[in-house]
């Protein structure tokens, strides 16, 4: 044993557009159940602990929504704590259970994460809030929207480096592709570069085939002390064992203009990377990195990551991911559940999601069409705003 | 050394009503500086992490205000994380520190929670947004707002119990007074019982001065390993050493009618400090607890929680209010800060403040007029909604 927290169990609902059919907290608890249900518990008070991790209280009118749904889940008079960091807030409440369970204040934890984005808002009012995640006083009030922020990213990449809209149209049409093979994935799509090269534009270089979407969807994983988890999940001994093996987080400035003129790439993902590879050592990632699930917010944003997690040099991306290195059967399989730009994004649940598959890919339980070969090392990389909060958190299989 | 970790430093702004001469992010720096003043520490990226406190995205109309706090302190690229959970906000973003440090995270981390309710929202819009912090679906939709519930609640430990108006405005009175001894207080009052009596009535029992406020204010605290305070605080070892001991939480139903028959006090408030106890072998509280911060947003609120808490039995806190034990030369002084009702309330750094009241009733460093004698071990109670959120911390001097 290794002193590490493992995971128990893990839990998702499918991830889609405008669900009108339920609130959020029949999502929340679709997944908590899922993930009891996985983890061979029969009842979701085995628990210790919640975690709710979920972006704006906006979106569904409603404060003090984890006490909401930690109370819908059956789990008061259990403690329970929120966390909340952007678009970064699911990897964030894994990175807060990790603590959690490592300082002891509990053996176990259920971390969900929900979003329902569609509820009584507009598309019009939903980019509204979203814009309220940059500075209100002295961004959105002059019109600034993430969209822009991320093509202005990627425009001086392109300059300094070279970088082609093609090379950004590859992660597109790849991610869409894995997630063919993801029953859950929202926007499962065959399309060709050229596609998404003639696709409507939106901001320059990014065209509509190079964002994601809004989700709705929810995401469960069940962390705990490896003793915990041999003393009452019945099904945990049969399948290897994955830990949460390392956690690193890191910031950047809130407007993209201080950064100036360093605006090419993510300098929070870089800190959080070295934080976590620290951890466990890792000095060539490329090498001793199996598979990875990374914030695609938009397709540059991919050529960017894999640039400040060190997989390849700065400047290296785009050629890096044309040349195939991170598709399914290259060298590091990036996005094998499709991404945010293939299986979706609901804000809360995304770095959950993220780390579902990369500790089923660990595993080996996912759509063998989609399943890394020998995967033992998966990392995730999941970020706020334009990188303003970074995380990144890595999972082992160790046996 | 205990291995626990120790209070480095404290920073307070004044708490007030209607802070239209500042920001939020202006308050959080005042009090961010004031903590890393009081640390002797020249800059503020000597600490290893951030952890942001504040209750709700819409009272600034920003979103991951966590994010922007952050880059307004100058942390940035350090990680940070938010916490929220409603009114036990800063409660529970200490608690999680205590998580952050003891897991091995990080061996400093710099506690800081803000709240400017009033910017841009009138009287009647805050109290709106204070309303979703109920059940928006079932409770607000039909009129349910705090005082209510929370007068609900009086109302059925007055019947059961026998509890009177008078006995709930000694708590109003007590802790206004309290507040006179201390300069960064919202409310301090000197008032009679019958003044707290025969003011507006509210909501049956509770009048206008058995009412806490709303409060514009922020609070920061700097909490590390015994080994990093020592090596980085040149003034740390000039003052008794206050470890933050333990920490408890539970949890209650969002719904009051969902608790019902049992709507006298609070359950999830008596979970978190059985928690609390266990980790200190505490088994009779008002003997082995010198000084305490009790969350009385309403006056019968105190009155509830000295029994939940285990000071005295149930429905024997009225009277034990009204005899004066809790009163300041009391046996076990409460709310010398002055509390909700005399210090305030800004909803994020709340928690937070009652702990620095604490820590520094150990270090003997608040006005004579206030301070409870030998106060060694000191505790903190805090709730979100009617006790949907219970946090109980506890600090203690040890030397």
């Amino acid at each position: 044993m290794s002193g590490l927290p493992v995971v128990v169990g893990v839990g998702l609902t499918a991830f889609a557009a405008n669900r009108v059919d339920c609130t959020v907290r029949d999502l929340a608890l679709e997944a908590a159940l899922a993930c009891m249900h996985d983890a061979g518990l029969m009842d979701l008070k085995a628990v210790q602990h919640g975690l709710t991790s979920y972006e704006s209280d906006h979106f569904n009118r409603q404060m003090t929504l984890g006490a909401l749904l930690h109370d819908h889940l059956g789990l008061t008079p259990l403690p329970n704590v929120r966390v909340e960091g952007g678009g970064a807030t699911g990897a964030l409440a894994l990175r807060t259970a990790w603590a959690y369970v490592q300082s002891g204040l509990c053996d176990s934890i259920l971390v969900y994460g929900a979003e329902l984005n569609g509820r009584s808002v507009s598309t019009q009012t939903a980019n509204q809030l979203f814009a309220l995640s940059a500075d209100f006083d002295w961004e959105m009030m002059v019109g600034g929207t993430y969209t822009a922020f991320y093509a202005a990213m990627m425009r001086a990449h392109m300059q300094r480096y070279g970088t082609t809209e093609a090379q950004c149209a590859h992660v597109a049409v790849r991610n869409r592709k894995n997630a063919q093979h993801n029953p859950l994935a929202q926007k499962p799509m065959d399309l060709t570069i050229e596609e998404v090269l003639n696709s409507r534009a939106v901001a320059e270089p990014y065209k509509l085939l190079d964002c994601s979407l809004l989700s709705d969807g929810a995401a469960a994983l069940l962390l705990a002390t490896e003793d915990w988890a041999r003393a009452h999940s019945p099904v945990f001994a049969r399948r290897p064992v994955v830990y949460f093996a390392a956690t690193g987080c890191g910031s950047d400035t809130m407007r993209l203009g201080d950064r100036y003129p360093d605006i090419t790439n993510f300098r929070g993902k870089r800190a959080a990377a070295q934080q976590a590879y620290a951890q466990l050592g890792i000095s060539d990632p490329l090498a001793q990195i199996d598979v990875a699930e990374l914030y695609d917010s938009y397709s540059g944003v991919e050529i960017q990551a894999v640039e400040d997690l060190g997989f390849v040099a700065a400047g290296e991306g785009g050629a890096a991911v044309a040349s195939g290195l991170f598709d399914l059967g290259g060298r590091l399989p990036v996005n094998p559940s499709g991404g945010l730009l293939g299986r979706g994004a609901p804000v809360g649940a995304t770095g959950i999601a993220q780390a579902i598959e990369i500790v089923q890919q660990l595993w080996g339980t996912v759509h063998p069409a989609r399943q890394a070969a020998n995967a033992r090392r998966g990392l995730t990389d999941t970020h706020a705003g334009i990188g303003t909060l970074c995380v990144v958190n890595i999972f082992e299989r160790r046996d």
